[in-house]
């Protein structure tokens, strides 16, 4: 097994934005945040399961199942159909992505293809899988606590019809994995009617922080992932950030630095990589900050980018535009793949002092030389240090984000692990569908429509 | 051919947050605008090539020659390798998944595997690509005005040592092609000596409002797209854009809008779709409007998001974080499929309510609910209708979109044709990786790092 590197936070480039003092001055807060979620007595606290999860998930009998179960799905089936939407969705496909690059499917050689649905309404979207479906084996993932969110739940209905057809309800149901709650819902109560396996999504963990529980592990663990070095590397996460020393704690200081930067009107967080394959983590970052702490009329706001893709793009703004961005880069220090730069004799490019480097140094140059320009443009610069792009670095990386946006959320005076606003529209959309019990404000969402 | 629809600004959700008379009010610096642009009289004027290339560009020599040359790639190869960064990649990619789906190469008959490179300095992507050429016949479509860009201009120099190698000098001549510019630069000088054919960056097209050149129509007619309803779409937008009243150009109220509302303190714009095929074109829009107009401390941030898929990681904050925000939604009336949600009987998951329903019908409910949720909770939202997925569609659009961007970035009093803040990250590695002539900035850098 891989040694579990740490995931360790260079704020040197900080040191024109925020003093030193200024860290000094926010550390009792910190610790005040730190001490409410350790003691899980802070706003929220129901829903911390999360935050013992490495030391305890491994030893269980479903952690054990989900392997044999992905082993099996290997056997059963060229495709695997995981259905989901937000947490039941990003946490899979950004792991899988990071860790496997963003062409598994068109890649990989000895496990299924992964698709991922029920994560839109996109009638062209389902019609394309299911075009990709064609004359492949298929086993289902369905991931959804309740069985009732409206865009898995449909999802789930026309694969179910699907299945049934095409292999009869007998051997649907031998191909049909579900992931739910332990006891109750719709989606459980229809997996002891009809026999499905079932998976668990605890009761105490919220959406955008279950990528470790069954919710994530299952299809990974069909994709091939090692699921114990990717918890181990999550529990060397859980021990360093114990630690009580604010300059030692990297997970906490990345998240006081956020909120230094926020409080300094920098509104706008740009998580950027060099590296395609961290493109979905992106955005499992943007929906684990973004959801916990954009309440209340505050937060900051996360988006993303991928260099060097897009200083051809967005470089322009971050260079040069309104002032309200930090960024923090994820630097991957090691890639799977090496690629020398050759020389040539006739050096048609001009390219020859680049001959004998390999790619990844040039990535690397291009990484320094852009941090560097855009605190010289004014934009705050943290860095996030990956060793490399395995299961070890991803586990730990997941748990520290985890942790360092908890405690960002209890520093920024709201509940981080709430998400009222996701509601809105979802009552407006079942009023507008006509679902029984929505009549009154379909009439008045009608007239705000005519 | 299909009829070119027009695209329309559908601004009635805008009224709790912009007055008409507001609109009255910025009208004369709109027309101001307008008219510096059309007299081309503006900064940035000799870039404005674009502004008529739907009217001349159909007409000669090279376009034809495009579309022949498309038909001979086609029998040529199994892949296209298309190296470009910026503008000479995100154009073609944007189009090509919107048109073709983001599935493409998994989904296409016919037409040769499309994949882009020189667009990152990302080993792992190379390798990967290389990986998906084993086996397949393979053509190169390179675009760099200058070939200097250093992405483009590595990933050139590695595939055209691997097509010489596999197919012998001779044979890879005839396999590779260059979109460069039409009189100087290292690209052309190389494909003048070699004899590669060559297609032309136009001097007065900049990166970014270059898609309907050869920049994007080379690798869209290999991928089978009806260039001439592409370029007809844009002739309709073209000719609709000259309207001087008002209320009924909507490419200039789109553009006043955005400028009233970055006045008032929203300084992000959230550009969104809710089928995913638009999710490449999301970044197009991001390079079009972040290059324009962010500069000289200036601009709206421009991001994206894919509904609903993202209102389970940035709803939450759309509704309720800080109100910095803005919304854009292209609404894409009519998709490609169409699934009908079937009867069951035993309604085991309660979505009987919704049987006989299309998705495209649930999809737009959801739009329409989200809509009216987030301007409750204090976002401006403006909506693009689009009447379906075509060429005839997006040519219209790209031309209304680059045409309310030029009016825009006059409007913040921007130059909105050149990117000077691009440069910066450049220089810092050019000299960091030791090129001759920047000595001086490496030692300055190398101080700064240590």
């Amino acid at each position: 097994m891989t040694e579990e590197m740490p995931v360790i936070l260079n704020d040197k480039y900080l040191a024109d934005f925020v003093r030193k003092d200024e860290l000094d001055g926010i550390a009792p807060c910190i610790m005040a945040a730190a001490e409410i979620l350790e003691k899980k007595s802070g706003q929220g606290n129901d829903f911390l399961g999360w935050l013992d999860l490495p030391t305890i998930y491994p030893k269980t009998e479903e952690y054990a199942r989900i392997k044999e179960t992905a082993l099996k799905i290997q056997k059963q089936c060229d495709v695997l159909i995981v259905i989901g939407i937000g947490g039941s969705y990003l946490g899979a496909r950004a792991a899988l992505e990071f860790l496997k690059t963003p062409q598994y499917n068109e890649l990989k050689k000895e496990t299924p293809n992964i698709y991922f649905v029920g994560n839109n309404i996109s009638a062209d979207h389902l019609t394309n899988i299911f075009s990709l479906c064609e004359g492949k084996e298929v086993c289902v993932n369905v991931i959804s606590k309740s069985g009732t969110t409206t865009e898995p739940a449909i999802a789930f209905r026309i694969f179910k019809e699907y299945m049934e057809n095409r292999y009869g309800k007998e051997e649907a149901v031998k191909r049909i994995y579900c992931t739910t709650d332990k006891a109750k819902g719709t989606l459980k109560s229809l997996a002891d009617d009809l026999g499905y396996e079932t998976f668990v999504v605890p009761d105490d963990v919220g959406g955008r922080f279950s990528v470790l529980t069954a919710v994530g592990l299952l299809p990974l663990a069909v994709a091939g992932v090692d699921l114990d070095a990717l918890m181990n590397g999550a529990l060397k996460a859980y021990e360093d950030a114990k630690e009580s020393d604010l300059q030692k704690n990297h997970c906490y200081r990345y998240a006081a630095y956020r909120n230094i930067l926020y409080r300094k009107g920098k509104t706008v967080e740009v998580s950027c990589s060099y590296e395609p394959c961290f493109a979905m983590m992106c955005e499992w970052i943007k929906q684990l900050y973004g959801e916990s702490e954009g309440k209340d009329g505050k937060g900051i706001y996360p988006t993303s980018a991928i260099f060097s893709t897009d200083l051809h793009s967005l470089g322009q703004y971050i260079q040069d535009g309104s002032r309200i961005l930090f960024e923090t880069v994820y630097h991957i220090q090691k890639t799977h793949s090496d690629v020398v730069i050759q020389h040539i004799a006739d050096n048609f490019d001009g390219l020859n002092f680049l001959a004998g480097k390999h790619l990844q140094e040039v990535n690397d140059n291009a990484f320094m030389g852009t941090m560097l320009s855009h605190v010289e443009g004014g934009v705050p610069n943290m860095v996030l240090e990956l060793p490399d792009v395995s299961e070890a670095t991803l586990g730990y990386l997941i748990y520290f984000l985890e942790k360092a946006c908890a405690i960002s959320g209890y520093l920024l005076g709201v509940n981080p692990f709430d998400q009222p606003g996701v509601e809105g529209y979802k009552k407006n959309m079942f009023a507008l569908l006509g679902k029984p019990g929505y009549e009154d404000l379909a009439e008045t969402l009608t007239k705000k429509l005519s």
